[in-house]
């Protein structure tokens, strides 16, 4: 039977199920990535698994997130990762050295391989023909502990390209189109495949682009053919041993196909606030630009720096536009060096940040209150460049170039006919010796632990009867920010549990956590959609240190459900909704929990008297792990 | 009479007052400049004065503190700055450009001029020949407003060099050696002035390294002749006209005499947490160096890191010590790049931070708990780094460069046998487009006011009777720390005198601010030296917005006093010490501030029916200023 691309990978790693879309699959995993935001976690997880060293073919520990070092907290995260790396035979990039992405794609990344790793943009080494997946840091320790990965087999959509890119357009400007087509929610359970003869006029790093705002559009996965152009990038990396080829079967099947005229697009971008709000640049002429962010996992490559410093040489940007610029990598601030292109972009009065996230997190480089911040980045929710008011546009390293030199918004008419594509640098200078690789034998590394770095704590098996109050009642849509909230001061507590904890619904109610400590063990009550948004963990770490038991529900967001399965609190849903509003701030509830089955529902008794019915969504599995008191007690178990 | 260089700068500008040391002159002031986090302040009370332009020969508004943007509060200071520049008739340096001092050392700084700002190291232009100071906010638009500068005429100490700096030792070196001697007391109330042959070995850069750390000696100011080797800097930077040739008196008397002989100096670095703790590097050999920080005012020159890249080249800095590179200015990082001396720096692993004081001022670059950081800046003061236990030690590029390399301190013996010692580049690349030049009338240019922008509030006179409540009574030796609090989050609202009196003793007493708003107008009791530690003015000016009237104390720190006289509070002391003991949180003092005489005490009564004497050091001028409001109502009243 002919395969898709990505069918083709999945066949090569499946250790379990079925490859029926939404049957559950287990793959065996090569290669995982972390950075250190979500790293920190992910390994004290691993250690707490007893592995002595990782089972993956290679494991990259990045540090890019949290790199301004405001205080001992990040920096003592940075010694721990790279004392744990040593320990467990993991790669470490220390801070300074790159985005987690790019420096994957350049020196790791190989087609064919399977990847996950803990941050939501690694489908980015799609480009090079992997298939790459975000997924929380249990399943990345997991998956470095040598147990499969385990996922929905995903629905194939195939982005036919046809042509070649014209004028001003770049590749920003295809995964801008199929945004603006399919929408932030168009990629849902589903692998984006790229194929058709316009997939040869593209090079890996502009592949890359595509391949890691597919994230954007919510899908599983995206993925290239690997071909000459691939073969040409590894080659040109050092590594040409890692090529194989790879692509679909001519009569594969799809569940859906899309159709992209390359000749056909122009200069795009996304307006305030989110990434399919997708309008011709040229609509925006005259709309004046108070800042300039250029960098990113999206944009940041060589290719993408030298078309900047193309369009900047000569030239001075706007004295009323902040410009900002961070490479991708060493590798690319080397290249740029190396070859005259970084003058320019000095020259015009371009801001040099270190090669790291940056202000795509909001670490760092905000834009002034209400500004105009045109930004080369994956991402323009509000508030995520920790300017509330800010108007966040997404484009393309050439439309931001000209956005910097006008000051505003411009016709790409008026920026002349075409911009230079440029080709692949050869003789790469290599930054291989910025990398720490791990000794053979760990065993004489001693972790090196900051007082930030709190050891996971161990939590109780469920008993099997729960008479507990609810000290706290919130509405519909709770999303992950109003049960942790982000931003530098909270995000630098993330491998300590019990100050990050301090911090549960901050926002929301200032009291929850004074209420949730004096009652050693409690509930949450929720209405529809509970924990959507981000896959961070710890909103349901944290929340469960805090002695939450059972999060009741009208219905839950899918991630943060498999959270709160994953750290041993139960997710229960009202069987009749009205009965929400039986449940008062400070009512006891009662209920076993000795007996859950699948797809029984559960009755549950309130302190008025009532009785009420709950369901749930959970498996057999589900159960056993909540039973334990969580995934990493029922992996403990069941390696024992 | 035979004259000294200071004295001769003095006379040249002197407008009142006789040059006995001690005696109050008052001086015309040729420059000024401000950094933004002084800067907003100063600018705000500049626009209070109601000048219509500065009326300095030049004044620079450099963006130098604020510029990591976590969020809406930098960058809207920013803008404000900008606009005020250019409606007052002043040039803007925008972030990204460079350090307040090495810019003003490079572009604008000239021989025999006098020059205040509003930044503690202020007098590095004293390497250029010019008498320059730090000052407060106030006293710098004051000056911009063209009123003259009042301070006690110094006394004048020679530091007189023999001989030529051999082997490792460095300018720095220089300046350790001295501190060692003199003590970070040893030059108060005077002027650190260089002469003698050594000085004819040494560039300007060297020499600004020197006069920017004479701040840690406590001096007035620090300067060195102008001679042949300003006017070869001069013109290597394009402004050979800016050049006079100038010198003391051959028989000039001095208030002191320092020899120091450069062949005898070796490496030294002054130990945590005092710049005056000097020992030698090899007396350190073997430390362990977990961070190398190279750059700030005092050791980020093009020449500074040429000697690093130098050392750098071809080698790998140790992967157990973090290496943070920020260049000075946009002019050094051009001449980086244009003689390829960035790539050895990148290549050994360092990592290229903005040209800004970044980790200087603990904005960003913290070391790791407990960690050794060495750094080319000026002050280790415990927890400025802004990691409470690291231990700083502070040395030269070429020291530092050392530890990065071998991770720990070495003998220099083993470091060869002498570094280079770059001459001034020539043909240098001039930055000047990167500066805002105002416009000719800037009346039509609007200011830009984000929400954290607050104008400044108008302060009411004196009344004759005061009856108010002690909202705060503490004990001795409180500094400005303990009542503002510096650090991110706190700094970022010095624009914002509402916001930032939130968390006046914070760190003390968290019910203060209450209870200070609540009594509407009230006295703090302070015990002896009370105030010590930096000029920030904010420490007087948000107690003023919370209604302290009266700061009653044992005693008082000098500048803390001048700044609560500025901004319209009285400070009293205690005739007898011990009625200290007397006053009680919560106590109603009522004394008659109408008819207050230099020198003469004044009676308060307590509720408990007891009298006490209050003493105080006022002149009839400060009686006069505190009368009306304070210096602003005071220049106002005066002018109008």
């Amino acid at each position: 039977m002919p395969r898709t691309l990505t069918q083709k990978i999945i066949a090569d790693h499946l250790v379990a199920g079925e490859m029926r879309s939404g049957q559950e699959i287990s793959l065996t995993i090569d290669q995982t990535l972390t950075q250190d935001a979500t790293g920190t976690m992910a390994y004290l997880q691993l250690e707490a698994m007893g592995v002595d060293r990782v089972k993956t073919d290679l494991s990259v520990s990045y540090v890019d997130h949290n790199t301004l070092q405001m205080g001992f907290k990040n920096p003592d995260d940075h010694r721990f990762l790279q004392s744990v790396a040593a320990r467990y035979g993991i790669v470490f990039s220390p801070p300074g050295t790159g985005i987690c992405h790019q420096l994957h794609l350049e020196n790791f990344a190989k087609p064919g391989t399977t990847l996950i790793g803990s941050d939501s943009h690694t489908p980015t080494a799609g480009g090079i023909g992997a298939l790459a997946m975000g997924a929380g840091g249990l399943s990345v320790a997991l998956a470095m502990a040598g147990h499969p990965y385990t996922l929905p087999m995903p629905k194939v959509f195939r982005i036919y390209l046809r042509g070649r890119l014209q004028g001003f357009a770049t590749a920003k400007d295809i995964i801008l189109h199929l945004l603006g087509e399919l929408s932030v929610k168009g990629g849902v359970g589903a692998v984006m495949e790229y194929d058709g003869p316009g997939v040869a006029t593209l090079s890996v790093p502009e592949r890359a682009t595509i391949t890691n705002m597919g994230a954007e559009l919510g899908a599983t996965g995206s993925v290239f053919p690997s071909d000459d152009n691939t073969r040409s990038f590894l080659r040109s990396m050092g590594r040409e041993q890692d090529f194989v080829p790879l692509r679909a079967d001519e009569d594969a099947v799809y569940d859906r196909e899309i159709i992209i005229d390359l000749d056909k697009l122009e200069p795009l971008v996304a307006a305030p606030h989110m990434p399919d709000k997708v309008v011709p640049v040229r609509e925006l002429a005259g709309l004046k630009v108070d800042q300039v962010a250029i960098g990113s996992c999206t944009n940041s490559s060589y290719a993408d720096l030298t078309q900047v410093a193309t369009i900047f040489r000569g030239r001075i940007t706007a004295k009323t536009t902040d410009v900002l610029i961070a490479p991708g990598s060493r590798q690319v601030l080397k290249l740029l060096l190396r070859n005259g292109l970084l003058e320019p972009i000095i020259d015009a009065g371009g801001r040099l940040l270190e090669c790291a996230c940056g202000p795509c997190i909001g670490m760092g480089g905000s834009p002034c209150s209400a500004g105009v911040s045109v930004r080369t980045f994956n991402r323009n929710f509000e508030g995520r460049s920790a300017t509330l008011d800010a108007q966040v546009y997404l484009a393309s390293p050439v439309t931001a170039a000209y956005c910097a030199l006008h000051g505003a918004f411009t016709d790409p008419a008026t920026w002349g006919t075409e911009i230079i594509r440029p080709d692949l640098p050869q003789d790469i200078p290599s930054i291989r010796d910025m990398f720490i690789f791990p000794p053979e034998n760990g065993h004489e590394v001693s972790i090196v632990r900051g007082p930030n770095i709190v050891p996971l704590e161990t939590f109780p098996p469920l008993p099997d009867n729960l008479t507990l109050p609810v000290t706290l009642k919130v509405g519909d849509n709770i999303t992950t920010d109003h049960i942790l909230p982000g931003g530098a001061e909270i995000t630098s507590l993330r491998s300590n549990i019990p100050a990050i904890s301090e911090f549960v619904f901050s926002r929301t109610d200032k009291e929850f956590v004074r209420r949730a400590r004096k009652a050693k063990e409690s509930i949450i009550v929720g209405g529809e959609n509970y924990g959507q948004g981000s896959s961070r963990e710890h909103a349901a770490l944290a929340p469960r240190h805090l002695g939450i038991r059972l999060v009741l529900a009208r219905s839950f967001a899918r991630i943060h459900m498999a959270n709160l399965i994953n750290f041993g609190i139960l997710p229960l849903i009202f069987a009749r909704p009205d009965d929400y509003d039986l449940v008062a701030p400070g009512s006891t509830i009662s209920l076993s929990t000795g007996h859950i089955q699948p797809g029984q529902p559960i009755p549950a008794r309130l302190d008025t008297g009532t009785t009420i019915s709950l369901i749930h969504e959970l498996t057999d599995k589900d159960i056993a792990i909540i039973r334990v008191g969580g995934l990493l007690n029922f992996v403990k178990a069941s390696t024992s």
